[in-house]
């Protein structure tokens, strides 16, 4: 008789409540599964829906697979109920809601599903720069007052965008950005050159990059390091009449100085799929501000592709990792994405 | 002594009010000439701001250069009071307003400016096909209620896109919707094939078309063969929840019936640049139409090129008149584009 491996015990939480966007049912992991059969023959699965299905399952699991919110509301019972976890796979890219990590328990890896959003946020993105070319922004302000004011717009074509955040929102933002003919500046931590980038800064260029600017994407993680780094004084610094896209987080941007230089003229426009808070309450003044367009955190997942693709993520990187190899989704701890 | 051909008389004239996009001065023409010097050196050109310059300069002028309101607005003295005429530019590419021809006096060419507007209406249509596929149209109208409604949406890839019309206004939103992964059907007089047209269709089965089209892009000529193309029939034949975008001419489409299948949810969403009538007045059902953004007829004039641009294509077209040959602007007056 041949040495039989214990199968490794994965728990797949649902959240629906929250994000239902990720849907892991029976059938789709069994397809998610069919697609990686060799790993998924190791491993011994249960999928959760409720809290109770957690809490019945998280004594012996060794990866445990869930949205964000889930890790928050559970992360006690991780480091005193989990004895046997080595690996969490966070169903979302942005990990910000569970900063600090000082509940994640020693020796256990966490992880995000960057990538999963990629094409989205691509065409999210472009759609959002092309709308403030096209002053889309003011003329929904416009026709709220009911008024047919024409106002031409040139072509994209050699206006500059910059971008806070190089990475899986940005880049194919910043791809399409080109192809129509922008010049791009990515400001991300280090200065290393980026392949859709004419120029990457370091984050303390910033102030030098906003007054070049006709346009500027925020599309970096929620960290301590980005919160608040869209100043007022910051704001002040981009030329009259530029715009704003946000699909990182509101809280990146000080969203009053927003709004006051949206009302005041400053800036020409704006397009925002994240606020604060969230979701944001009938009496918040960025519904009736002039010239901002808000959406409601939808922007860049894809309700049709998203379970699949994070699990084609998991499985990638947990074939990396039973293999000692670097898992392209690790979570780097000390930067907080 | 060699003979000297006499120059010819050429009146380029503005119509500031309503046309501001078009704007020729004295500095403007010199630069245009000098990019065809060959041809500039044999013309004798005056430019017009007033109806009373019009009038000065028509007896004797051989080509006019003028926005199609202008030629609308004068129509009869150009049978009667321009004995030398030969050519008509139009700086527009729409000529619907000029409809029927039986104005144009015999022998005297009439051609528009079709190909200004590419670059402009390319991104346009982009951006609208985007927020149609984001529905931004939705977030809009939730953003006037102040609710914050998360709907997901899946990628524009694999969507089907029919569009009316594939000529300028048409062809680079097509190309750009196949980059992005649509299908595409281009919808025209005749079926004959489109580079950047997955299908092509005749008008006559557009009925056919609609029930699978996720899209309808409206970007043809209003002629007398689409004025009302799109007809409240038609609308309830596309698929629930499907979108389109008018960048033609309000006409074109039954408007209340566009209405009414956006209010009862028929609709996902529309974008249109383009009303009846222009400019919308304020008690228009448009502005307040869910699920429907409005800008004002604006999307296509790129004010940085639009006036170089005409003129460039003025001078290509006469070089060609005046050799003889084929001019790619040249109005087929029995089809009204």
């Amino acid at each position: 008789m041949s040495s039989v491996e214990a199968p490794m015990r994965v728990h797949v939480q649902n959240h629906p409540g929250e994000n239902p966007v990720f849907h892991a049912t029976e059938e789709v992991w069994r397809r998610a599964a069919d697609r990686h059969p060799g790993l998924a023959r190791r491993l011994d699965v249960s999928i959760g829906w409720t809290r109770a299905d957690l809490d019945a399952a998280i004594g012996d699991t060794e990866i445990l697979v869930t949205w964000v919110a889930m890790v928050k509301e559970t992360r006690e019972i991780l480091a005193s109920k989990a004895p046997r976890l080595r690996m969490i796979f966070c169903t979302s890219a942005g990990i910000d809601r569970v900063i600090p990590f000082d509940w994640l328990p020693p020796g256990v890896v966490l992880l995000n599903n960057s990538g999963v959003h990629a094409r989205k946020a691509g065409e999210w993105g472009t759609m959002a720069l092309l709308m403030l070319a096209n002053r889309i922004p003011f003329f929904a302000t416009r026709q709220r007052e009911r008024r047919w004011e024409k106002v031409f717009s040139p072509s994209i074509r050699g206006q500059v965008l910059a971008s806070i955040g190089v990475g899986e929102l940005a880049t194919p933002t910043l791809r399409q950005a080109r192809a129509l003919g922008m010049r791009t500046i990515g400001v991300r931590h280090t200065a290393a050159p980026h392949p859709d980038c004419d120029e990457v800064v370091e984050t303390a260029a910033l102030d030098d990059v906003l007054p070049r600017a006709d346009m500027l994407l925020v599309a970096c993680p929620l960290t301590p390091a980005t919160s608040g780094l869209v100043t007022r004084a910051r704001i002040a610094r981009m030329r009259r009449g530029a715009g704003i896209v946000n699909m990182a987080r509101g809280a990146v941007i000080d969203q009053d100085a927003l709004c006051e230089a949206l009302e005041s003229g400053h800036l020409g426009g704006a397009v925002t799929d994240v606020a604060v808070p969230e979701p944001l309450p009938a009496d918040s003044r960025l519904w009736t501000t002039p010239n901002l367009l808000v959406s409601p955190h939808v922007s860049v997942d894809d309700p049709a592709t998203y379970t699949p693709d994070s699990l084609d993520l998991f499985f990638l990187n947990l074939g990396r990792f039973l293999r000692g190899e670097d898992m392209p989704n690790l979570v780097d701890t000390t930067r907080g994405y």
